[in-house]
């Protein structure tokens, strides 16, 4: 962990700012060919790319029911009960999240409303790789299926010998998908988004994903809509003395186990408190499976800050504004107010991260790299949009005539006064 | 307007979804310039393609409170009450979109929430070239301040004399807007997004612009949040034979005058009432001002669909998801439930799209080009963002702590059980 104070934190910032160069994306040509090939020639591209990148050559992308009920008998007996506490946590959670649509009569002749409907067909990416990440599926779908999505595909990329990691279609079934795909990469985000012969267009597509997934995703906004482009996430804890030491190492490491450019930062304000966690994160990384990629991570990117209070703490944290914030202090609810910035608050010392990405029930697709100070959890509005009605009666329209004209005039947009000013003269003559 | 069959829609469907290739735009490679170039010399990029592209010199992009007051003396006096009675109604809608965050403690032991707060820093593009928009300025600057942000500053491109219009200066002032910079183009996105030594980077940027303006928006978005990248817009009407041809007719061509690109269409069942709106058209057409203009997007992009009923109407009408959607018919409300995809749908003989523009108070901000079936108008859920909140007691952990073990071990996130497991340890050391 590098060190350093809230004053260097601050002096720090504008270096620390330079972010990867968006526009010299070394990956954008390959990402923009396979797109290309996807877009021009559907099912045979997936097909030639698969077979290219997954090494396999699969007559049918589709999972089959017989790979299904195969993925079942596969997985621990253990695995299904976890699945689906989860599960019914998740679902209850986000349930409170569905908006009702809502209508305002209350002016006499003008009915206003906002009418909020579901996506039709959603495309969700998970990725397969060393690890696949059922949990992942569950926090997808389910948000998906409560908006009332009526096509709900997961895209995942086939293991060496053309199956789906078990764990990932169970908890898809579980969770309610409607169908699987053994498409991974790029090529399966341009599948998702223009359609091929087998695979229908849906309207948006979710889901992390590698660099190549993510570039893809950026690329096809706006022919679809997408979730959010996922960069390396980070956890900031917040410490004070009542804070267990080993419980902050530990939760600092969940997080960098995650991959090298995780980011675990500690602010605090005590620095025998500091040195205990740091003593603390060296004796449990030695015990940890993934102890490289940990040290990396924490080697890299891990920070203390010593600050001078809880305030200026909070401070640091709403400008990292971090993807997840836990609050290991005294009576944290009483600081709510004061956190602006992070995807999911953690508070007290029982609810570590780990927490929050399996079990509680909010979502674990949260903004990363500094865009919660703009973006929401992954959510049933996600998956849903809104439409304004607006309905005038006569009279309550001729009232606008003379507002409405002037604004359209100066506007310069005379037809659109024309619109009004017609249904005006229709009313003059009807009395004449 | 060209004549079609419900039919030859659905059979047409698949060759007019050919859209522009968003991968080959040529405008990109100016655009991607430009932003370079502001992002390394800040003011003095700007400075200078503002030269460049708008022909003037400015020492000073910030509008100063002298030229506010100038704008004030330039307005018609009738001007100000229109627009008030605008913003009026506007506040009045979007106040009803506020939401409110929730804190979920009904299972003994666990806190669950939502908590919702405004971004901070918006920026907002108001285009300025031959038309100048107020109303705009309203729909974009209202929502934002309801919401709560603390900096809203709006970017326009500066007149040949180095003012701003009027009408936009005096919209801003009403609204709330923080600061007027004199800046257009993608130097204008380029510099809310990277900020520069005179403009505060911003953390979403909202508002239409021209195909500049537009490409700019997708190559900075994930660095900012943005609104949606608007295409060409487009009005649907449903008109039964209740509905007045002459009304119809103003409507659709309201619609053609924004542009040459813009869609009027009308879908019908009785062949005698389109002939009697083609008629209205040509008749209206010839008195217009924008003659030009809605003659060219009535004959490149009108459509008449005739079709069996109401239903097949309303079936292409969700196929379309078009920006606006007028039910010209019978009891309109009753037929809402049907409506799936449209930005904004206007109910009956007296609630023209024009109404909407400027006066009813939903958002003229509205998803184009068939992205309503995905997206939302502009509105305060914009400018705010959402952080999970989660806090569980001792036991509440302890209770969880089999099911997050299997699902991490599934997951090979062996650190993540850890932070779970050392509580469980602690826990059994303190009672031992």
């Amino acid at each position: 962990m590098k060190w350093l104070t809230g004053a260097q934190y601050w002096s720090s910032k504008i270096s620390s700012q330079a972010i990867e160069d968006q526009l010299e994306n070394s990956i954008d040509q390959s990402v923009l060919d396979i797109i290309r090939q996807v877009k021009e020639a559907g099912d045979r591209a997936v097909n030639s790319l698969t077979n290219q990148f997954d090494g396999i050559k699969l007559d049918d992308f589709t999972v089959t029911k017989d790979e299904f009920a195969e993925a079942r008998d596969r997985v621990s007996p253990a695995f299904v009960p976890a699945l689906e506490q989860a599960k019914t946590n998740i679902t209850r959670f986000h349930q409170r999240q569905l908006q009702q649509s809502w209508i305002d009569s209350s002016i006499p002749g003008i009915v206003l409303g906002q009418q909020v409907t579901p996506l039709e067909r959603v495309g969700i990416y998970i990725p397969g790789g060393k690890a696949a990440y059922p949990s992942t599926v569950l926090m997808n779908v389910i948000p998906a299926k409560i908006a009332g999505v009526e096509s709900i595909v997961i895209t995942t990329p086939p293991q060496p010998n053309g199956k789906v990691n078990p764990h990932i279609l169970v908890a898809a079934e579980k969770a309610g998908a409607d169908t699987v795909y053994k498409i991974g990469g790029a090529q399966a985000i341009a599948a998702l988004a223009y359609g091929t012969e087998t695979i229908n267009k849906v309207q948006k597509i979710t889901g992390p994903g590698n660099a190549y997934v993510a570039r893809a995703k950026k690329w096809v906004f706006g022919e679809v809509a997408i979730d959010m482009i996922a960069g390396p996430s980070e956890i900031c804890i917040v410490a004070d003395d009542t804070a267990p030491a080993d419980f902050v190492a530990a939760d600092l490491l969940s997080q960098a186990e995650h991959d090298e450019a995780a980011t675990p930062i500690c602010i605090v304000w005590n620095n025998k408190q500091a040195t205990a966690i740091q003593e603390e994160m060296e004796r449990q990384t030695a015990l940890l499976e993934r102890e490289e990629i940990i040290t990396k991570s924490v080697q890299q990117n891990g920070k203390f800050i010593l600050v001078e209070d809880l305030y200026e703490a909070m401070d640091i944290a709403n400008d990292i504004a971090p993807e997840h914030l836990q609050l290991m202090i005294e009576n944290p609810i009483e600081k709510l107010g004061y956190i602006k910035n992070a995807g999911a608050i953690f508070l007290g010392n029982y609810s570590p991260e780990a927490l929050g990405d399996y079990m509680a029930g909010p979502n674990h697709t949260l903004p990363t790299n500094g865009t919660a100070a703009f973006s929401s959890p992954l959510g049933v509005y996600d998956f849903m949009k809104k439409s304004s009605v607006i309905q005038y009666d006569k009279q309550s329209l001729l009232n606008t005539v003379d507002a409405i004209t002037e604004l359209a005039t100066t506007e310069k947009l005379t037809a659109h006064a024309q619109a009004i000013q017609i249904r005006k003269e229709d009313d003059s003559n009807a009395k004449a």
